[in-house]
């Protein structure tokens, strides 16, 4: 825990809260281990975890503000949905790499007058996002400031040989996305600009839930970091387009993705009639789904799919990288440039 | 690093400035190991590193904004100094567990109007600062936002018998400081209300000096994790009183300053002189000098003198632990509360 926590808050709430620290222990596929062994409860300068063989450790951060907070000041998020958020964001990145989400750190900062009920709220928010991965929130910093700022670490391990990068894209290799894009975007879209009522809009309210219950793809991370045929992974925090780009400048290679492959959310058609976009825009423009594209040897294909069969883990094959070292939609036989604003930092 | 970053000030200044990452490696006394593997040049979603056998992991976080930017709004501070105090903050807390820094995510939220060059001189802060503790920053989370806002996280790794917790201190030990304390809180007592110039006051403003380039005290740590009957630690970045405080509050002890044993350093001496403050005041103070306070038990005290001495590090025995639950200075004989208001958080 930092060391600028807010001495009465932390008393009151927080520490109570974590008085029963969860038990936090994983153990890698080689036999590595790591385990917490002091967290919010133990109040002091850091958590600290006892790790023990050979792993890869992975360290992220995000900073959750911006565009993303106009639904939680229209009240379509609440103070529990944005503690979820922060965490889901974070442990997002972890998936991506492939690795077992194992701790995270939260700095909340808000303002004077916010209630302690509310901040319980965004802190009870974060805990049970943390555990819904098998992670802990071990601590962090909170204080006061004019706003409501939040941000956050998260960790997690993975073997030696279960890194994925972004870098690891080869050309041959089949993309593969665990779900429908372009849902949290739809819904931001719909409900963020005017002063639009979830109930009236009972097909696209469901996509508010993408942003109240971030579920961050640790399943399939982990099943991509066990098949040495699956070689890059990414999170679509920056929409599908977004992702697919960063995967094609990092592994510099291209992508050829098929139209009729991209699967559409019942939320993305609905929303395509009431909004401005097609289809294929709002799935693959700004939208933080935190799904995860993957890159996969075509020869594996068939064992990935079946393991992801057993695991009940959607798994959709929407296109294959190429050399051409472009992002393309390829319909009706002809390519080109993906469809989708990609995300661009706004304040 | 955080998938928000903002994609045009990452190319043009953050991956050319990180395109050498440094070789951050190392090895603990039972010969675990950890290394960067990918960290900012990578651009992935996460920072990697490889770690092998048995260690304690730490993590902290620490958010820097509130009355502590008052110094950089008066230009008393630089955009390298601002990005260097970030730094050194969050590793001081890796110092105060016995760890040795390894890496470090940084947040960084500024106004649209803010320069690159000065972008770029907070980064650089950042980077120097970690590569003074063998660190490096890794990561996190760039974007402009209504003003500065920064934040960051460290890590660092401990041998398994390693560890330094406030909870680890026991009467009739010795407590020891890393060096004078109330130095930086002075500097802000006089810089921060009014327009004073530092020229003006060649006595005072080396003070500000501690605000510019903190120095996280993990040679001590270090030492003080290799030797057993070193048994707990705490940083002062809540001031002197504070850390007592705390280390009292965890370890469920009392302590007992002798006021003739805390070492007073000029600054604080000339600025008590100036200030309604006595130098014990100021020392006790709320004051972000980022020292260590440790216990050490007695019959270790001349061998921890002696590789500190050795090491060319300055220590300081200034009391005792004690039974008493109070955290007490004893002056003349008499034991009274601890002088120094202790830090609150207030913005």
């Amino acid at each position: 825990m930092g060391s600028s926590l807010e001495p009465a808050k932390l008393a009151r709430i927080v520490v109570p809260m974590f008085a029963d620290e969860p038990n936090v222990e994983h153990q890698l596929r080689n036999g590595a281990h790591s385990k917490l062994l002091a967290g919010v409860a133990a109040q002091d300068d850091c958590a600290a975890y006892e790790l023990t063989g050979k792993q890869i450790l992975v360290f992220g951060s995000d900073y959750v503000r911006g565009p993303k907070f106009s639904l939680y000041e229209r009240s379509h998020l609440s103070n529990y949905d944005i503690g979820w958020y922060l965490a889901g964001a974070n442990l997002s990145d972890i998936a991506a790499m492939g690795a077992q989400p194992i701790g995270l750190l939260s700095v909340i900062r808000y303002p004077k007058d916010l209630d302690d009920s509310e901040f319980t709220e965004i802190l009870a928010g974060i805990r049970d996002c943390c555990a819904s991965v098998g992670a802990a929130n071990v601590g962090g910093d909170i204080g006061t400031a004019e706003r409501i700022i939040l941000s956050a670490s998260a960790f997690g391990s993975t073997e030696p040989d279960g890194l994925l990068l972004r870098s690891g894209a080869r050309p041959g290799q089949i993309v593969v996305v665990s779900g429908p894009t372009g849902i949290a975007g739809s819904a931001m879209q719909f409900f963020a600009s005017d002063d639009r009522d979830p109930d009236s809009a009972p097909d696209i309210a469901p996509g508010l839930n993408r942003w109240r219950r971030v579920a961050p793809r640790t399943s399939h991370g982990r099943l991509f970091s066990r098949l040495s045929g699956v070689t890059a992974c990414v999170d679509t925090s920056d929409g599908l387009a977004g992702a697919l780009g960063a995967l094609c400048a990092a592994s510099n290679v291209g992508v050829d993705i098929y139209a009729e492959s991209v699967p559409l959310d019942p939320v993305v058609l609905k929303a395509s009639d009431e909004l401005a976009a097609t289809p294929l825009e709002l799935a693959f423009g700004d939208s933080v789904d935190f799904e995860l594209v993957a890159t996969v040897d075509a020869d594996t294909l068939d064992q990935l799919v079946r393991e992801a069969q057993m695991l009940a883990l959607p798994l959709f094959a929407i296109g294959e990288v190429t050399a051409t070292g472009q992002a393309s939609l390829v319909a009706h036989g002809q390519r080109a440039a993906l469809p989708g604003a990609p995300w661009v930092n706004a304040t």
